[in-house]
């Protein structure tokens, strides 16, 4: 049984980009700049924007974090945070952001994903770039399925005629990640199923991956009569469950019943260390290929 | 065993649009226009085109038909194809239009596809369409994959926590039809499975499937050991296969070999008479629905 390294992974990838970044500065091109737009102190989210903000660190970005507060006796404005992205829009320093989700309830956030410039849309959220990846066009591919193809690849593990199974059907992870798989060529060619809380006899639709990827967001949904022998399991979950016994009162859970069904795995992810750290890397990659394409407007 | 009367079903939806036209033009409302660009002179084309200029008279519609002629010795440029479509584009006059598909070998498609403004873009085809599509949000449909769910639905036959099994990835068919079906609420909520030329032992697949859709243009390719007993199979597939004893030569044939598949089936469309006049009412209905957004800008 394999353990498919995120951290590991994440790590080669992140000495690759900083290499391609020193060669850019070399050739008098501009250090990538990845900007995020955090409003409020959601806890998953601080951990998340610091954990992209370190890494365009040690990829050689710049990077800036622009903090919006948001509390119930003075919510943050609408219009505000669409000033906001029209800012990062127009500067020709930034070459990709990202505003952190979730956002307060308040605020629309379909309409703050569709202001941000599809060519700066490093999320691979706006409508453009997920249609343009349906389709199988050039695109900013979502950073969480990217990253799992990634880590896939990386790994020696081919999809080419496999059997994949997703549980889960989110906007930022299911449904792009069925849309990668399911293309021509590398990486694809995959006969995929997605399965949500409408599947009946889910089990009997789970035994059949060859990969199953599980991104439901219930810890430990995922028991070992799921699986087959054989199986390379991709955990997406990252739930916080608390936990009186760690310094933050929580740990990270995911989707799979980890100690049951990795006995018989071909290849699983853990949690953490699995998915996480290659979804930032993801974000990385996407930045760099904006830096790229704006050389030439420059 | 019944037949989904795709035919019966278009004349039932031409006759309401007809009476939504009609209540529109009472109400001082402009008459719905649809314009088609037509590139050369090929068969399937033709055929295609004059079903939909035939269809937009009997919804009321205005329609406009743009031939754009190309030989070997003056093809047509793809600069004056573009400006043709920025013509449409600017006209307040046309609600939507569509340029037929296929186009000749020397024009960038896809270039053609993202030019057409997405406001007006009827067949549903522009990346913005396609990714609000597969997010969930108000779109135009891709023609086929909604004209199928709307005769599914005329007959009474749900998707909810069923499974179904689409054969065929294309841009048109395959990809959208699965994204419409695994969507929450009202005709989705469906587990859906997308095979193709990559997947192996189709058959332990199709043979899963509550409803089958065969999407991949290849004449008889479903056979009876391929479905199980009951269920409903929607066939896509219109190749024309020459047949001397026809007065046009040729007789339109179906992906499922309907004779011996359909004595297993719960529903089957017939070819021709299913998917494909339920295809171009879809295109109607998208019309009528451009038309609606357009009123409150003039």
């Amino acid at each position: 049984m394999t353990i498919l390294d995120g951290k590991a992974a994440a790590a080669d990838i992140k000495a690759e980009i900083a290499k391609e970044v020193a060669r850019r500065t070399e050739q008098g091109l501009k250090r990538p700049h990845l900007a995020a737009i955090l409003v409020g102190h959601d806890g998953g989210s601080e951990t998340y924007v610091a954990s992209k903000v370190k890494a365009c660190g040690e990829c050689g970005f710049d990077s800036t974090l622009i903090r919006l507060e948001s509390t119930d006796d003075a919510p943050l404005s609408q219009d505000e945070l669409m000033a906001r992205v029209q800012e990062l829009n127009d500067n020709p320093d930034i070459d990709g952001f990202i505003v952190q989700l979730p956002l307060p309830r308040h605020i629309d956030e379909q309409a703050v994903i569709e202001a941000i410039r599809p060519d700066k849309d490093v999320d691979g959220f706006h409508p453009v770039n997920v249609g343009r990846q349906s389709i199988g066009l050039p695109c900013f591919h979502s950073a969480t399925p990217a990253g799992i193809v990634e880590l896939l690849r990386r790994n020696g593990i081919t999809t080419k005629g496999k059997r994949v199974v997703i549980v889960g059907r989110s906007n930022i992870v299911g449904k792009p990640l069925a849309a990668m798989l399911m293309q021509k060529g590398d990486m694809g060619d995959a006969t995929v199923t997605v399965c949500h809380s409408a599947t009946p006899n889910l089990v009997d639709v789970t035994r059949q991956a060859d990969i199953l990827v599980a991104a439901m967001g219930r810890p430990g949904f995922i028991t070992a009569d799921m699986v087959s022998d054989g199986v390379t399991v991709v955990d997406v979950g990252t739930t916080r469950v608390p936990d009186a016994t760690r310094k933050s009162g929580f740990r990270l859970c995911g989707d799979v019943d980890f100690a049951a069904v990795s006995p018989k795995c071909e290849a699983i992810t853990p949690v953490p260390g699995g998915v996480g750290p290659m979804t930032i890397v993801s974000l990385m990659m996407n930045t760099l290929e904006a830096a790229r394409r704006h050389d030439a407007n420059r």
